[in-house]
């Protein structure tokens, strides 16, 4: 099942379902994402039983689906928590930095709290400030939760993923490394995130739905470049580790949201997710960073394609711009 | 005007108007804070009608406030932005453990993101797996804010401050240096926050609302053992330039809370807020820290006393607890 959230002028939009080609969405009788994952047991067979309306033909009220109207399928958040769950990634910035090793990294996995109060559609312009910031994109994957208990193991946690989403974690690398050495982490450093249209219940991966990864690639072109197609099996922590990481302490409320981080794969053809992880290999392998960051009027696009070759989440297709410009 | 929101089951709960007393509540017209933060310039004529009707005693269906009924004034925030303005604290903290000094530390503030999908009320116990990780509370206070634009200067942010709120930041201690050490910021060491049960405006503070500060002593007790009453006028940043400081890169969606961090002052007579800069102190002076963290059955007691000698915010009253125990 596709899911998404169309702009209806309100914060949190009207939530509807796709279907499978992205073609075609018809409005569910449960206003918001928010109210379907603070109740999904309820929610789940309504949406299915339209969803299968929708793939018969048979859906009343049906329209064509324009991801241009589409919110985040999820416009906000109560908790983001963000992972990296691809170890390739930080072994690459730490050899490019000269970086101290960090302890543990291979059983604990690294993890910040985004901030969910403002997340951008799939083709939304990223409005910022100053390019001299460190513009750059960061593709990965994410799933939405139902209500997780404090000390849920991992392999419990594998339950509450109701949605896969892709994201693209919008980065400012000039303002990171400062809040790095503090200490209190990401702040000015990760402005909102963005979304592609569609979340899809974990089933609709099919295969590529196992070990609580997406074993699917990751296609991004940067100003229509081809910048990488890294791969999402090589994920060093599960989802499922990921959301037993946060839970440690607290359980995590209904539509929290748990990202992979940038995918990150070891082999070189794969390219990268980021900029930040080019330029990283360009200092490894040149001694000095050839890339530069995103400068305003460019464009990043990211998609995901499933066995059958079909669009899984839809494109994100966004330009950066000047904020207030 | 003073607002609460009451336990009814649902995971927003029901707003309602408080008398200053403390004494008398009437549910509001509109059902959640969430709904009045997100239209306050509506909201607030309807909220302050009511609240008239209250002390003038002419409200149709007034009842008795019991804060043992209160959630958080806003059960869930879809963002929490902690600072540490209070310098004093970091300071103690850095002389301690010998830490090295972060730069720009007097001009730029400190700040995390934290968790904002799980709030306790004031009487709501704090349920954690282990004393082991360090228990404490954190006194401090908070705003909570209207729409805030992208770079919003520190003057311009005070206008969006629509309501003044109390908080315990629960902290383990000994899972933060890790977390800090990773750069990626606090995420197992801050488990749910919890908070006063009422949220005031600003004026409701009088002259102890200026330069974006509140100047009223913290008084915290601990096992009903005075622990401190530390002056929130000591406050190195204002909520003003910590707003701007969150809003340099993106804007901050209607309910954003944003904290002050510990309140600490430089006057040792006027103790701690927190049992870490208690440590710290003893550190400093004795060469080992004699206090304990928090154990199971322990309890702490955060009030604020305005200028006339009322509770203004109602006082948190917590214990600990083991959770699933």
């Amino acid at each position: 099942m596709k899911l998404a959230t169309l702009n209806n002028g309100s914060r949190d939009g009207q939530l509807v379902v796709v279907s499978r080609d992205l073609r075609q969405a018809i409005p569910a009788p449960i206003a918001t994402m928010r109210d379907a994952l603070e109740d999904w047991a309820r929610a789940e067979p309504v949406l299915r039983a339209l969803a299968g309306d929708l793939e018969a033909g048979t859906a009343v009220g049906a329209f064509a689906f324009d991801p241009a109207q589409a919110m985040a399928p999820l416009p906000r958040a109560y908790q983001w928590c963000d992972g990296s769950a691809f170890l390739n990634h930080g072994t690459l910035m730490q050899k490019a930095f000269n970086l101290e090793p960090i302890d543990g990294v291979e059983q604990t996995p690294l993890m910040y709290q985004g901030a969910g109060d403002d997340f951008l559609g799939a083709r939304q312009d990223i409005r910022l400030p100053s390019v001299s910031q460190g513009i750059d994109f960061e593709g990965e994957f994410g799933v939405l939760l139902d209500d997780v208990p404090l000390g849920c193991t991992a392999q419990q946690a594998l339950e509450h993923i109701v949605l896969v989403v892709q994201i693209n974690d919008v980065s400012l690398r000039a303002l990171a490394p400062r809040e790095m050495k503090t200490g209190f982490g990401f702040l000015q450093a990760k402005p909102s995130s963005a979304f592609a249209p569609v979340a899809v219940t974990p089933d609709e991966l099919g295969d590529a739905w196992r070990d609580g990864r997406v074993h699917l690639p990751l296609n991004i072109h940067w100003n229509e470049q081809w910048f990488g197609h890294p791969h999402g099996g090589q994920m060093n922590f599960s989802f499922g580790q990921l959301i037993a990481h946060a839970a440690f302490t607290r359980k995590l409320g209904a539509g929290t949201l748990i990202g992979s981080g940038t995918v990150s794969n070891t082999e070189r053809s794969a390219g990268s997710a980021c900029i930040a992880e080019r330029r990283a290999i360009e200092m490894i392998e040149h001694g000095n960073a050839r890339t530069a960051f995103m400068q305003f009027g460019d464009r990043v696009r990211m998609e995901v394609f499933g066995t059958d070759g079909q669009s899984v989440f839809g494109a994100i297709e966004q330009s950066v711009l000047q904020a207030n410009g």
